[in-house]
């Protein structure tokens, strides 16, 4: 059976760009079945495009063959690798950090050096700038065709010198909770936080708690308010905020049916932090 | 033969969300052909995702299965359900609104609540966020692959029950015509109205006419203007407005080559009316 | 085998309109791979459609057939044709020029005008306004899925008629050369210009030479500066310009990791022009 092969990238759907991609792949074998994780990743942000493979991947079955290029170091010596997860799904990109979540949370089993000399599009020799759709498309395709096995991606990488982006670490105490803003939910507003929703009851909160929120900018005290933790948007009333447990079992922050960063110009990284408390009277017995 | 699965949303092709349910609708069997009708559907706009399943569904074979999540009650005790339209087509979908135009124009033949205790993905218990994944695209990922029957998505609804969105009807006497704009053909600007052609007819109105057309948001007169009742815009000047009957077989207003909506500010819905009416001089013969 | 039929148009993918087109395809034979090349061509720009074309087919296997859709003369008498390339693929679109660049740096095999009296989706008659799913991705599907022959789709066509842009050509001298900007690599605002790596290169240019870059807007100059011709992003620093090979084999001109054209407000097409030059310094020797 001919496996899936999906793509992601920062390019945008504008151009001809990943229909070349997909053209590849074709050419490659008909029958793989390919389609997009996104191609809307904001230019060169790897973080995101890390997010979003993480967000994604557990979704799809087992050797599902990823592509994903996000990419600002294109021609420079920076790695092209495979890794096969411990989920057993394969991920094809430049080794720059868009392995983070995906190393981190789920594991890595082995991964391999792309050897150009083998993968690489024949004739695409001069042309130094496209190797998503020269290299990575072409070699996702390979490996979903079953054209070459995991093996012949080439030569073994150390699995721990696989590149890993800074990610702070959420943390908790009786009655608080000290996170970073992840990512948003694009199209909603949302914030999604790196706040598991075990951590969150670790510290004793419960459906239907009012709680405080701060976020701040480093310093820089951005918002302050007081909402309810809810089973979903239908506990709070239009335009109100809450908090919920998002599709990744994360803590995400909402305006019903507003865009709370837009609202209150919030954006995500390391630099971006959230506390959320008990107030005293609800703690307190 | 395996059906066809087309996803229909608010959510965005900017992050992981279509292509998880991709995948889960992959998991159920890789044989499925998965394609978008479109996921741009303002947020929460749940009369434009009726609209466009109704613009569109007629185009695709038999027993295609469409899955459409514009969702505002997430979470609240709305139904989900699929129903069997007059055509043999399946739509799975939040039961808020969204069958709206199916319903009235097409006819639905049978309901049936989706029985979340069989139809629902499995280990997904704990998010109440994303029933778009685990509950629509799963379910209608396992009535395409013929995983279940129709009778076997959960108990029959009364489809006097399904829900409809109010929604204003044209009207028409002797060369004169009112009505609604419906939507916007986004990309070009053109306003879309509830007016048939058959109604436009009926007034009288024959291609070539020069017609007084009156736009007004409730009693405000946005517009008025005289235009050409056209076959198509090549009868117009570049800039020109026209009348014209689109893709829908009702009737349009265009700026040629220019965007209507933005150009005259217009939007859509009940408070926005248009009436079309044939000068004295032409209609008094 | 069944071929791959890839869309292109300047829909966008905020309404029903692609998806019907799909709809239609499956319609003729649900086998046939449907994809898009993209729907964001802007809107009557034909010259774009026919780069977008041009930048992609080569990547799809023999036979592929394109639909492209840009026709801001639906409803004149322009021609509907489907024409054979000399790499033999397929190309399903209205004749208004943008078959430019296949003609004239592929070559046009065959040319026939589609016969709707026989490709016309049946029970389409009175919609004038979207042949792009009545004529265009009817027959392309047809054609795709061998319903008929390339000689069934209608009467042949002159291939020296099919109507071309004007396109102005690079050209050079010893250590300058003068071309126009063709076309934006969108998402990422580089420049990518007429001008081959081979011309550039007769004007003896080499990697690593820093070059005097002088950008106009007929005869009103945007932009002077001297940027190094790099083999790759990485050769410059981060915001800093640079002439580099694309994936088409043409120069560039980006700024490392922001966007050239927006900062710089460079817009494209015949009266775009750019002068790359070899300062006396370096060309003394």
């Amino acid at each position: 059976m001919k496996r899936n092969l999906v793509l992601q990238s920062d390019f945008g759907l504008s151009d001809g760009a990943v229909s070349a991609m997909y053209g590849v792949a074709n050419t490659v074998d008909p029958e793989i079945r390919i389609s997009n994780l996104t191609h809307d990743i904001p230019q060169y942000n790897i973080w995101e495009g890390s997010y979003r493979l993480y967000q994604t991947f557990n979704y799809w079955p087992e050797k599902t063959v990823f592509v994903s290029v996000v990419d600002p170091g294109v021609g420079t010596d920076r790695l092209s690798v495979v890794v096969k997860t411990a989920t057993n799904h394969y991920i094809v990109t430049p080794d720059n950090g868009t392995l983070t979540h995906i190393k981190q949370d789920i594991g890595i089993l082995e991964a391999r050096e792309i050897d150009e000399s083998l993968n690489r599009l024949p004739h695409s020799g001069e042309s130094y700038t496209f190797h998503g759709r020269d290299v990575y498309a072409y070699t996702g395709a390979r490996l979903a065709a079953n054209v070459i096995s995991f093996e012949e991606v080439g030569p073994v990488v150390d699995v721990d010198a696989i590149i890993e982006l800074e990610r702070p670490v959420a943390s908790a105490k009786e009655n608080e909770v000290f996170g970073n803003i992840d990512i948003l939910d694009v199209r909603f507003g949302n914030l999604w936080m790196n706040i598991s929703r075990e951590l969150f009851l670790e510290a004793g909160v419960e459906y239907g708690d009012s709680l405080d929120v701060v976020i701040a900018d480093n310093a820089h005290q951005v918002y302050k308010n007081t909402m309810t933790f809810g089973h979903s948007f239908a506990d709070s009333r239009l335009g109100e905020p809450l908090l919920y447990v998002n599709s990744l079992d994360n803590v995400g922050v909402a305006l019903n049916q507003g865009s709370f960063a837009r609202t209150y110009h919030i954006q995500t990284g390391a630099d971006w932090k959230i506390t959320i408390r008990k107030p005293a009277c609800l703690s307190g017995n």
